[in-house]
C-alpha cells in the first residue's frame, strides 16, 4: 500500500524545503558527466559539482546524470551552480510525484515515470529532467544507469544527438522513458495470455489471485502513465524558446507512443475485466454441475427406498387378506426388484433427456 | 495476444532508425506505379524506384502503391527520391500503428486502419498514405491488392479522379478503406444474430464462447476506428494548401461514414452486452428449473417414507394394546396406501398451485 | 438486426453516385407540389419535375414533397433542377443515415429521424430536408403522408407561415418531426408502466422479454434522436443568410423539444433498468423461498424418520435386558409417537421464530 | 409514470398555439399584484389585467404572481399587455418543462423547477418567471401561495428589495425556489436512514420497495434540478442590460446553492446503491445461514439412519455365525445408540469447527 | 446522515443573514492577531475587534485568525470593520459548504476542506480565508489551532514568509490545509491494508462493515477535496492584482498536491470495489465449499441406505425360492457389508477425482 504515497513533507513545511524523510534505504547516489559536440565527447564517470561548473564552461552541450537518490547537500549545491528552481528540486528529492511539466524562468523542468518489473510486480520509477540552455540535468531515483544506451550511441559518435542541441537529448532521454513502456506491457500481455490460458483448463483460486494481482499492476501503470501524455503535450506547447521546431516533430512522435500505450492499458483492461466474466461463470458453472449430479443421484434413489420401506412393514398378514399380500406371492420380491430398478432406469433417462445432468 | 502489440524497437534507439524486428514471416513487396490526367493513363505493375522518378516528371498525378512488407532498402530509396520524412516512414515499416494524420513540410502522412475479416476473426490492416504535392503513396501491409477497384475505374476513364488532383485521390483511398467497415460490421452483425438465436434456444457453453470472441472482436475494432474520426477531422483543419475546398466537402462525408461506424459498433457492444445478461439469467433459470423440480420429487416421498418407516418398527404388540395396534387391522394396509397416495397427490397439487415446478 | 445498418454502396463505389440496391421491395414515391404566399396557394398532388420548375417561377414560397423511395432517374432530374448537392442526394438515397446538418453553397441540407412505431416495435424513419433561397425539399422515406396536418393549416390560410418565407416552413417541418418524439414515447411510457405492474405481480419469463424488448427500442430511439440535438444546434450556428433571426427563437424551442425527448429517454432507460434489477431480485427471491419451504419439510421429517428406523431395528430381545426394551413398553409406540410429534412441531416453531420460511 | 412527460400538443400544432390538453382537473388561477418602492406599497389579492396596468404606471417595481393554472384567456390578455412573448406562454402553460432560461428582446423568461414532497413521493413543480423592465411576473402552476414570505417582508417594509430594482425581485424568488431544495433533501436524507437501520436490522422485501421508491425519487429530483444550474449560468452571461452587477453577486451565491444541491443528490445516490448492495448481500447471507444449518441437520442424521436401516434387515441368523450376530449380543442395542450418538456429535462438532453453520 | 448537509437558512431568508440556527453545540471562538514584517512580529493570543484596527495601522501583515464558530455579533464586527462581504460572511457562518474561491472587490474569499479523522470516521472541516490588500483573515470552525506550525515559523523568524506580502501567507495557510490531506489517507490506506489482510483470511461480516465504512469515507473526501482543485485553479486565474507572480509558482505546486490526493482517492476506491469483489467471491467460494462436502456426504449414504432397507423387506422366504434367498445365505450379511463398503468408497473416490469436494 505505501508505494501509492508518494514521499511527503509534514503539513506546514516550508515550501522548497529540501529534507528527506528516511523511511526507505536508499541506494547512494552517483554522478555521471558528459560534455559533447559535433565535435569531441568528454565523459566523468564519478563527478563532483566542481566539474559540472568546468564542463560547462566548454560549450557544446552538457549532460549531468544523477542516478539513485540525491543527497541533499549536492543537490542543493548542483541547484544554486546551474540555478535549478527549488520546487523543482523539491520534486526531485520527493519521489513518486505525478509526471508533470514545468516552466520555470529559462529551464524546463519535467518528471517522467519509467515502468519497469521489479520482483515479479510492476512499479514506476521517477525520473526527473531540467532542460536548460544547453545542458539536460537527468535524476533517476534507481541506481541502475537506465541512460547508458543513449550515451553510449553519443561517446561512439554514432547519434544524431552530436549534431543537436540540449532539446534533442531531453526527448532522446523522454522517448527513452516512454519506450520502456512496450517491453513492460509486454511482459504483462504474456502473463495475461498465460491466465486466461489457466482459467479456461481449470479456474481455481489461484487464477483469481494472480488475475486482480495483473488488474492491480494495470491500474498502477495507468495512473502513473495517463499524466505522461499531457507532460509531452505541454512540452510542446510551453517549450517555446527551448524546443526547437525539429524536435518538436520528434516529441509528437513521442507523444504518439504515450497514447499508444494506453490504449494497449486500456485494452489489457478490458480482457481482465472479461476473464473475471469468464472465471466466475465457469466458477458457478462448475458448482452447478456438481450439485446437479449429486442430486440427480439422491432423487432417483429416492422411490425405491420409499418401495423397500413399505414392504418392510409389519402388517399382520393373518389379520386379513387385504393385508400386503404381495409379500406371500412366490415372485413378490423378483417383481419389486424389477419395479425399482424400471424406476431408477427411468427417472435417469427422463433427467438425460432434460439435459439436468 | 502478441496482436495487440504494435511493433516497437527496443527502447532507446534512435528515432528514425528503418530496420525491421523479423519476428513474423512478411508478404514481398510489390510496386504498382500508375500515372494519369484527364488524357492519359500509364500504368507499371510492379516498377522499380527509378520508374517512380520518371513517371512523377511527366506531370499529372502520380500514384505509387506498395502492397505487402516493404523492403527496408527499398523504403529508403522511396523516401529520398520523393522526400517521405523519416519519422514516417519507420511508422510505415513498424506496422500496428494507431490511426493519425500528420503535417509535414510540404506533405501529409496519414496512417489508417482496414478492418478485414481474417480466418474467422477481425483484424484491422495498416494502410499509410501521403498525400505530396501532385502524388500519393500508399502502402497496405498485406499484399492483396485492396485499391485495384479505384485503379480499375481510373483505367477505364470512367472515374471523376481523371479530371482532378491528387488530392482527391486520397479521398477516393481513404474512403474505401472507411467504407471495408460496413460488409465487416455486417458480418459481424449476422453472427450476433445466429448467437442470439442460438442463445435463446439454448444456453449452451459454446453459445458463451463465440459471444466473448464477438465482445473482442468489437473492442479490437473500436480500439483500431475510433481514432479514424480525429484522422479524417485533422485533414479537414490541417489539408490547407495540399487539399482543395471541393475535396473537403467529400471528406467530411467519409467523416459521416467513420461516425455511422462508431454508432454501429457501440450499437452492437450493446446488443452483446445484453445478450450476456439474457445468457447468465437463462443457464441460472434452467439450474433453478431443475434443483426446484428434483427437490419436488424428493420432499413429496418423505413423509411417505416416515410413514412406512413408523410401521416397520417392531413395538411388541403382546405388550399392550396401544402397541402398533393398526398392525392388526383387516385393512390396515390399504388404509396406509390411501393416507401415503394421498399425502403425496395433495403435496403435488399445492406445489403446483404455488408454481413451484 | 439488419436495420441497424444503414444501406451502403459496396466500399469503393465513387462518391454521389446514384444507385440503389434493391434489397428491400420500396414504396413508389409519390411527388406532392405547393406554392404559396400570403394572398394564394397552389398545390398539384402528384407532380412532374416539370411541374416544379413552373412553380418556383412564380415567386413566393415552393414546396415539393416526395414521400416514399424516391427514383433514382427523378431524384436525378430533381437535383438538376433544383441544383441539390450530389453528395446530399447519395443520402436521400441511402436511408438510415444519421441526423445531421449539411451547409453547401446557397442551401442547407438536413436529415432528420422520425421516431414511429410499426407493427409493435419502434422504427426510425429517415427525413432529409432541403432549404434553398425560396423553396423547400422534403423527402420522407415512407409513403404515408406525415407533413399533411402542416399543408393543411396552410391550405385553409389559417397558418402563420402564409406570411413568412421558407425558413419558417422548414423549421415548421422540423418541428413536427421532432414532436412525433412525444406520442411514441408516450407509448412507450405505457408498456414500461405495464411490464413494471407485471413483474411486480409475477416475474415470468414473458415480462423478461418484453422488457428486453424495450429497452433495444429506447437503446434504437436514442442512437438516431441524440445527433438530432446537433441537427438544430447546427442549423442556429450555420444557418446565416438563409434563416432569420424570429425563426431561429423557434428552433431555439424547438431544440428545447430534442432535449427533453432525450431527458425522457433517459429516465425510461433508468426504469427499465431498476425493473431489470427487481426482476431479478424478485426471481432469485421466490426461487429462494421455494427451495426455503421445501428444505424445512423434509429437514422436519428427518429426525423422526431417524427414530423410526431405530425401532425397526431387529436386536434379539432375548438376548439381554438392555436390549429394545422400549418395545416391550405398554405405552412405547404412544411415546415414541409423541416424542416425533413434539420433534416436528418444535423444529417448526423454531424454523418458524427464524424466519426460515 | 404519467408525471415524467410533460404536457404536449399534437405533433404539427403552431408554435405558441396557448390550448391546453384537459387531461387533470387543474386549480383555478389567482392572480396577486403587488408594487412598492422605497417609499410605498401596494397589493391587491386578486387581481384582473386592468389593474395591472394601472400598477405598473405607478413606477417602482410591479410584481405580478400568477398561483394554480392560469386561464389560456387571461394568459392571453397578460401577455399583450405586458409584451410577453408567444414562445414563452406556451411553455407556461404546458407545464413539465424543462428549466431553462430564454432571453426575449427586452426580457428574460426563466424556467424554474420547485422540489416538493405530495402524499410522501418527491415532485417538482413548474415555475414560470419574466423579468420586464421594472417588474417580474412569476407563474406556479400549484395554487399553494409558495412566494409569500417574500411579499410578507416586503409589505413589512424590512427586506432588502425595497431600495432595489426588479433584478432582485427574481433573485430573492429564485433563491427561494431554489433554497426549497433543502428541506426536501433533508426529509429525504431522514428516510434513507431510516431505511439504511431498516435493512441492517432486517432485510425485508419492504425496506426494498421502500428503497427503490426513494431512487426513483432522487433520479426524478436530479432529472428536474440538473438544468437549473444552466438556468443560473445563463442569468449571469445573457443578463446584460437586465440585471445589475450587485445583484449577479447574489445570484453566483444562489448558483452554489444548485450545485450544493446537486452535490447532496449524487452523495444521497451513492448512499442508495450502496445500501442496495447491502441489502442484496444480507439477503443472500440470510438464505445462506439458513440453507447451511438445514443440510447440516440433514447430514447428520443421514448416518446414524443408514445403521439404523442396518439392523432393521432380516438376514437369517440361523443360517450361519456371520450374519448379523451384533443383534444377538446382549449390549447390542446400548453399545449401536453409543456409535450413533458419537457420530452425530462428532460431526457436529467438525462441521462448528468449519464454521459451516 | 445529518453531516452531508451543509447548514442552510429556511428558504425565503434575505441574502447575507448572519445567524445561527443553533442546531449543534459549538465551540466558543477564539481570536489569535499576529503582525509582522521583515524587522517586527507582534502577537496577542486572545484579541478584541479594536486590536485587530490597531495592528492594522501598523503596517506590514496583519493575520486574523478566529478558532471555533465565530460569534455572529463579533463577525459583524470584524466584517465592517475589514470591509468583507456580506455573502462570504453568510458562508463563513453556515460550515459545510463546498470548498470555493470568490473575487468581491479588492478581496479574494476562498473556502477550503480540512480532511482530518475525528472518532476513527473521517470528516471534514471548513477553512475559510480572506485575502485584503495586506491582510489574511482565517476561519476554522474548529477550536483546535491547526495553524500554529506556520505562525511558530513567523514568530521564530525562520520563515520565508516574514520576508513576503500577505499573499505568500494565503499560500502557506492553503498549502497546509490541503497538506493535511496526506497523513489522512496514509492512514485510510494502512486500514484498507488491513482490512484486505482479514479479507484474505477470512470473510466475515465485519470486513465488509468496515469496507463499507471506508468506502463511505472515501466518497466524503472525494465530495468534498474534489472542488479544491478548482479552488487553486481559480486563485490562479482571478488572483490579478492580489497574488504576485513568484506566489503562484508556489500556488501551482499546491495545485499538483491537490491532484496528487485525488488520484490517491481514486486509487482507493479501485482498491476497495476489487476488495468487495474478492469478499463477494470468497464468501460464495465456502458458501459452495460447504453445500458440496455435505452434499457429497448425504449423497454417499443414499445407495448403502437403500440397501439396507430393501433387506428389512418382509417377503414371504416359504411362499418360494426367489422370495430374499439372501437373507438365507450363510455369508450374505457379509457379502452386503462389502457391497456396500465399495459402493461407499467408489463414490469417494469419483466425487475426490472429479474435484467435487
Amino acid at each position: 500500500m505505501a508505494k501509492l504515497m508518494k514521499r511527503y513533507h509534514p503539513p506546514g513545511t516550508p515550501p522548497g524545503t529540501l529534507a528527506r524523510r528516511e523511511r526507505h534505504k536508499l541506494a547512494a547516489p552517483r554522478m555521471a558527466l558528459v560534455n559533447y559536440d559535433e565535435s569531441h565527447f568528454d565523459e566523468i564517470e564519478d563527478a563532483t559539482p566542481a566539474q559540472v561548473a568546468q564542463f560547462r564552461e566548454r560549450g557544446g552541450t552538457t549532460w549531468v546524470h544523477v542516478g539513485g537518490h540525491p543527497d541533499v547537500e549536492q543537490l542543493r549545491e548542483l541547484g544554486t551552480l546551474l540555478g535549478l528552481h527549488a520546487l523543482a528540486l523539491e520534486d526531485v528529492l520527493n519521489s513518486g510525484q505525478r509526471p508533470k511539466t514545468e516552466r520555470f524562468d529559462g529551464q524546463i523542468f519535467v518528471i517522467a515515470s519509467l515502468p519497469a518489473v521489479a520482483g515479479g510486480s510492476i512499479v514506476t520509477e521517477q525520473v526527473s529532467l531540467f532542460l536548460l540552455e544547453n545542458a539536460v540535468v537527468s535524476f533517476h531515483e534507481v541506481a541502475s544507469d537506465v541512460f547508458e544506451p543513449v550515451r553510449k550511441r553519443v561517446r561512439e559518435g554514432v547519434s544524431w544527438l552530436r549534431g543537436r542541441k540540449a532539446d534533442a537529448l531531453l526527448y532522446a532521454l523522454l522517448d527513452l522513458v516512454v519506450d520502456h513502456g512496450f517491453p513492460v506491457l509486454e511482459a504483462l500481455g504474456e502473463q495475461i495470455e498465460e491466465v486466461e490460458t489457466g482459467i479456461l483448463r481449470a479456474a481455481d483460486r489461484q487464477s483469481l489471485n494472480t488475475l486482480h494481482r495483473l488488474k492491480r499492476g494495470l491500474l498502477t501503470l495507468r495512473r502513473m502513465l495517463w499524466p505522461q501524455r499531457e507532460v509531452l503535450n505541454s512540452l510542446l506547447v510551453e517549450g517555446e524558446g527551448l524546443i526547437t521546431d525539429s524536435t518538436k516533430l520528434y516529441l509528437r512522435d513521442c507523444y504518439d507512443h504515450t497514447i499508444q500505450i494506453m490504449d494497449l492499458i486500456e485494452a489489457y483492461r478490458d480482457m481482465t475485466a472479461s476473464m473475471l466474466d469468464i472465471y466466475l461463470s465457469s466458477v458457478s458453472n462448475r458448482l452447478n454441475e456438481t450439485m446437479r449430479v449429486l442430486t440427480v443421484i439422491a432423487t432417483v434413489f429416492i422411490p425405491p427406498t420409499f418401495l423397500a420401506s413399505v414392504y418392510g412393514m409389519n402388517f399382520d398378514r393373518g389379520a386379513g387378506p387385504w393385508n400386503m399380500p404381495e409379500l406371500g406371492w412366490a415372485q413378490g420380491y423378483l417383481a419389486l426388484w424389477a419395479v425399482m430398478l424400471i424406476t431408477m432406469i427411468g427417472m435417469l433417462f427422463f433427467f438425460k433427456r432434460k439435459k439436468w445432468f
